[in-house]
């Protein structure tokens, strides 16, 4: 029998969405319950290690973002043909996170003085990042690792909506090839399924 | 015949030691070429992120400490014997950056009262991770997984001389799973040999 998968995260999509692409890519039913501020910290201290996403597979429970969606990219064939090819698409996720903790180091900073320089920082984050990956893709026929889509695709694509929305602008102008990797991944047709039937998010465009 | 390794870091432990504890413990061949701050400010832009540890197989690059390190542990034989191993060995490494995050966050912040006010929620981070870290070493029968060594193992070991060397402390006093596993760790046979010739370090005790 197919395991019962439950799997706990705010309503945005951040780092809950690449689980919800991959489960939706799979064809694998799971139980979306998504959390507000309030209801996630009345259950914080039960979590694992304080965070979410959280999935329940079965009675036994998984934390941390990256490691449920590598377990589960490779349930449903979206790792790498062999080694190497896993090495590839490790480097292209640890990029990507790269990436985002600048963001997100910018984003929850309390401090005004920090966070504003930050943002002068990320001024130069943002196009060393997207040159990065836009060349990745430019010499990997459009996808981030060996002309095809793999995991790596689906954890860059699926949380971009939150970086966007928590920075109020469309990053990806002006990386053309990023844009249609965006698009391919979207358009795939169980993941355009899902995007057809998700919830709007906690906060709208999140 | 085996693929030449060659590893590019920094003279220190921190995040290139994983990979040069998995070469040791697979008995495998590496040419370790070690920089200090001014080396690489001059081959920066040649790395292919702008950061290192970096490894030449061959004649191929790969970047990202925590890919080549899961890259060569499959290759040494510290994988997980199956997907749901490997999930728990993943959400182990990934905890580990997060802590390990908090104190490159606070060590590396430019801005003095940014950096005091991180000082303060370390006094909660070390003890909400190490905790953590104890309690997983206790339910794993003194492994973080499965009361058995893999790579995460060596991944959280490895680098730990580094953290204590920019605290300034052993921050693991306190917790005595923890300091045994740094024993089992370092005196597996591979890695002690490994570590009685390694360099002092370009900062001695880093």
């Amino acid at each position: 029998m197919a395991p019962k998968y439950t799997l706990h995260y705010f309503d945005v999509t951040a780092l809950g969405e690449p689980i919800r692409f991959l489960f939706a890519y799979g064809n694998i039913k799971w139980e979306d319950i998504r959390y507000d501020d309030d209801q996630f910290e009345k259950v914080k201290s039960k979590m694992p290690f304080g965070q979410m996403p959280v999935l329940h597979v079965d009675d036994k429970i998984y934390a941390q973002s990256t490691a449920i969606s590598r377990y589960l990219a490779k349930q449903v064939g979206l790792s790498g043909k062999d080694d190497l090819e896993n090495l590839l698409i490790d480097q292209a996720v640890d990029l990507f996170h790269d990436f985002r903790q600048k963001i997100g180091d910018w984003f929850y900073d309390p401090i005004p003085a920090s966070k504003a320089a930050k943002v002068a920082q990320l001024k130069d984050h943002f196009p060393f990042y997207l040159n990065k990956f836009e060349q990745i893709v430019k010499e990997n026929n459009g996808f981030l690792v060996n002309g095809k889509l793999t995991w790596a695709d689906v954890f860059f694509v699926a949380p971009l909506n939150y970086f966007k929305y928590i920075n109020k602008r469309d990053f990806l102008e002006g990386y053309p090839l990023l844009q249609e990797l965006v698009k391919k991944v979207e358009s795939t047709p169980a993941i355009a399924s899902y995007i057809a039937k998700r919830p709007p998010g906690g906060r709208p465009g999140a």
